[in-house]
């Protein structure tokens, strides 16, 4: 169900009970661009640590809009076995709320905008029709303009302007401006005296006037008159007074009270969803989903904090349970058994054996998604399918349970050990940023850095290696990598630097790329592809064995101790 | 006529026919944003010197796109006395055109994006179909990639390996290549016997070893074979080898240059109608223009000098001619009989007397505008409205001549006065940016810097100076502004800094609102809104009285030296 500015209220409690009655839901995230450094490879060393890695994407991603938002809610139907799903796509777009309000400047790159342009991306629909947001702070700001407003509305106005908050003091009426306001408090004199009027609009004036205005009548008349200001077409403010009796007066202030709540629930928008799936506390699924996350909590709750252990803390605020499905299809038992974790692949791998996938019916009133066909890159899309990798991957977890379980539910135990581990791209030797606690620390003893000049390319380093065997390398920057060895014990060789004249290349695919004279700049498929890993082949082998022997050890489901269920799938600490 | 990425090429010559025969252009461009600062009202201080104005804008403003440019030529029927027009739409969009291309990172202000929006903005057409361009840079790059690309296939590869430029040198065949190398030999060998066979494809393979048999086959077989790169549908390079005779060998190379050039075209793109307005020499007309001209510059010819001076350099070898409808209307003698000098009310007030609307008729096969019906800030509208406001007002000039000229061309000397002079927004003192010389140095011993808690508002410096009667206030920052008084002796009151306590205020209309807590966010339209100036009436008076004196001075037409003609309508140095 596509959401936009104009159907967002009408359709809002439908997002509601969806997220009130799911098991689980997935996302999804566009945005305007991935990265505004030199080049993405340039930016994800491969030997980052989950330090360097937040610190790089919040400096060169979070410049970029998040502009289409993919819900899909999941709701496990017991009868008849299957999912009932729910997909949003919402598009958002800061369109500002009023003239006060932040005017939000986003980045574009133009890759990524010439990718979702060729994927039929809708740009009008976001810049036209986006639903606007407001993040925390906004809110608060903006509740407090209105509180402010009110109270002065309210008569109460000189309690506002003595608050050393807002650094208004009162205001005594300039010399100037004395014969304006006693006209003011001529006409409605009149206007209390007239038996005809109920109301009287004041010519257009300066908002100094108006506040004035304001101040005068509230204590001159602290009852007996409705003051409000409107606005004329050309956008002139005016004061307009009405006669009210007490009871007449609640009445409207009431209902302008109704109306500014509207209003200020109007700003805050699309957030309202974000906190409502926050508030669920229920499992988000993602699919290489760090920067959703991350740009999820900028755009809509707050500027991401200075270091990674805060963002921990704010995320697992926002989302206390997440899980990123390509993380998952890269950890055992699944990491051998699927070669390629990009989701559209993903999701074609995981209707072969040994998965099936999963029966699957999206709710009456929402349309289906064919999969056959596929809509990648829009988020509701791209979210749904999410949802449907991660069911058959937990599903294939309960085939290990004897007896085999058919559905493994969004609560079991058996997905625990994926939760709160977010897939990191393209490091060589962390798989995951652990939301719950300390990140892993691999051994990195068999790592160089090495520095040369400008001029060397990927196949001068293989030459200076070329009697080390299978090497790592891992560019920083024009003058320096980093090289891991497959032996530790072969560093002890490098305690001084080392020229060696240049021998026979070994070039492999990633240098070709180099060779070409590629920037670096790769596409949103390049991205999603799992990089080879610095693992030797016998490592493969063991885990494979470790699988069988897991295997042999599982106990009838139910005898499981639910005290330690994490025993049976562990995210290995090392890769 | 809208001209996208796809018609472009088709449609290239009617641009380049339009630009030779016109008399003069109008051009207007809509950007992504206006200012990247806090505030445009902070960023403009209105006692900004010309040098200090670039910086700002140069810093604020260039990270914007330019994705829509306007262009309306102008060719004067002499036997019907009209104008004939062309109008054209420009989309506009840096699509990266390969891997190794830049990848443009634009910024977008959600406030501009937000009213392009409300007026109907297209921007699927933008990012789905606008032109691509390259500035000389990077011109010069991708000619430099094609033509080493070529020296290579050609068999002459060894010479682009040497040069010191590139850091290239020739590879030597490594141990483990060499088994491949030599397969390849023998097939081509193979293929070289062969009667039946013509062409070979070889396997997908990297980079490197593309490089390997390029190189290796241009010395063993500079002459019979072709060699040539192509891509599979999944993107993997592979070579094909073609059996040719000399004669073929050439052909093909003909074609593939041609085809290259082609490409080079499609790259540089919309690139080349700006350089065909620029080597036109033309007059081009602009309304406000600065912003036009400096993202012109900055995004088809190269990023912008370090200085004004340079500045104006360099768009005075791209725009030999320019002239700003907006600072026209604001010189007299237009000044004193035109009140709104923003583009919409301007083009209304040249359809009243004294002024007329010019006869103007579109091109065949060019769609009219109808200015009843207003498609403001689409820029081809902007650009002809603009076009039509300059005739106008041209044509006013022609009247003080005796006897009066109906029509004056863009070569007459009447408009001279004009050229080169950029209306300098919200400058208080400095109406214009001179690009053909230094910049007006106005007096400015009657301005005070003043700065003050952060606490203070625009009415309290009101009160601090309202013993000296009409002041101007031009806001720095917070705790800053500068002040200017209407006498300059009024000045020497303040040796010592004074803190004179809170009298009366004076509030005028743009203190009102601040007083609302407006950020100083304006709108495009306000932003066209002539400053209120410091200049006081009795100023007025005395140019009208000038302006009389002038035209009694008026000699006919035909007698009007041509060697001083300035002296007719000179821009004053001081307003």
């Amino acid at each position: 169900m596509e959401i936009i500015r104009s159907n967002f209220k009408s359709n809002l409690h439908k997002v509601y009970q969806a997220i009130e009655e799911a098991d689980f839901f997935a996302i999804d995230g566009e945005f305007s661009g991935i990265s505004d450094g030199p080049s993405v490879s340039a930016l994800t060393n491969g030997f980052d640590t989950p330090e360097e890695r937040y610190q790089k994407l919040k400096k060169h991603s979070m410049d970029f809009l998040l502009f289409q938002f993919g819900l899909c809610t999941f709701k496990y139907d017991y009868t008849d076995s299957k999912y009932i799903t729910k997909s949003f796509n919402f598009y958002v777009f800061p369109k500002p709320f009023n003239r006060s309000s932040p005017d939000v400047k986003f980045v574009c790159q133009s890759s990524s905008i010439d990718f979702l342009a060729s994927q039929g991306f809708d740009f009008n629909k976001v810049f036209r029709n986006g639903i606007p947001y407001l993040n925390q702070e906004e809110e608060r700001q903006l509740r407090e303009q209105y509180d402010e407003k009110r109270s002065q509305a309210n008569g109460a106005g000189a309690l506002s302007y003595v608050s050393p908050n807002t650094s208004k003091c009162p205001v005594t009426i300039p010399e100037d401006q004395k014969k304006f306001i006693d006209q003011v408090v001529e006409k409605i004199e009149d206007l209390l005296q007239s038996e005809e009027n109920k109301n009287l609009d004041l010519e257009p004036c300066t908002g100094f006037q108006r506040k004035l205005i304001y101040q005068t009548l509230s204590w001159k008349y602290p009852k007996g008159i409705h003051v409000e200001t409107l606005e004329t077409e050309k956008k002139e403010r005016y004061i307009v007074i009405s006669k009210v009796d007490e009871e007449e007066r609640k009445r409207r202030e009431q209902e302008k009270h109704a109306k500014e709540q509207e209003e200020l629930n109007d700003a805050v928008g699309f957030s309202r969803v974000i906190h409502a799936i926050a508030n669920s506390g229920k499992l988000v699924i993602g699919h290489n989903m760090l920067l959703d996350v991350m740009h999820t909590v900028h755009q809509f709750y707050c500027p991401l904090p200075a270091d990674l252990s805060e963002f921990k803390e704010m995320t697992t605020c926002v989302f206390p349970r997440l899980l990123d499905t390509k993380l998952m299809a890269s950890t055992q038992p699944f990491k051998d058994i699927i070669n390629n974790t990009s989701l559209a692949e993903l999701e074609k791998r995981l209707k072969e054996t040994p998965f099936s996938p999963p029966k699957v019916e999206s709710a009456e009133g929402f349309p289906s998604y064919d999969t056959a066909s596929e809509q990648l890159h829009e988020a509701g899309y791209d979210a749904y399918i999410t949802g449907l990798c991660f069911i058959s991957m937990a599903n294939y977890l309960g085939s290990f349970l004897s007896p085999p379980k058919i559905h493994v539910s969004a609560r079991s135990k058996l997905i625990e050990p994926f939760f709160n581990k977010l897939f990191l791209m393209r490091v060589m030797d962390i798989p995951y940023l652990n939301l719950e606690g300390p990140d892993l620390q691999p051994k990195r003893d068999h790592v160089l850095h090495v520095t040369f000049p400008k001029e060397w390319k990927t196949s001068d380093l293989y030459q200076l290696f070329s009697a080390f065997g299978n090497i790592q390398i891992s560019w920083i920057d024009d003058i320096s990598a980093f090289v891991s060895l497959s032996q530790p014990e072969q560093v002890k060789i490098f305690t001084a630097p080392s020229t060696v004249g240049k021998r026979n290349l070994s070039p492999s695919q990633e240098e070709a790329g180099l060779e070409d004279g590629v920037s670096g700049e790769i596409s949103d498929a390049e991205l999603e592809q799992t990089d080879s890993c610095a693992e030797p082949l016998s490592e493969g082998r063991k885990k494979a064995k470790k699988l069988k022997r897991m295997k042999k050890e599982l106990s009838p489901a139910g005898s499981i101790s639910m005290n330690s269920p994490a025993t049976l799938f562990e995210v290995p600490d090392t890769w």
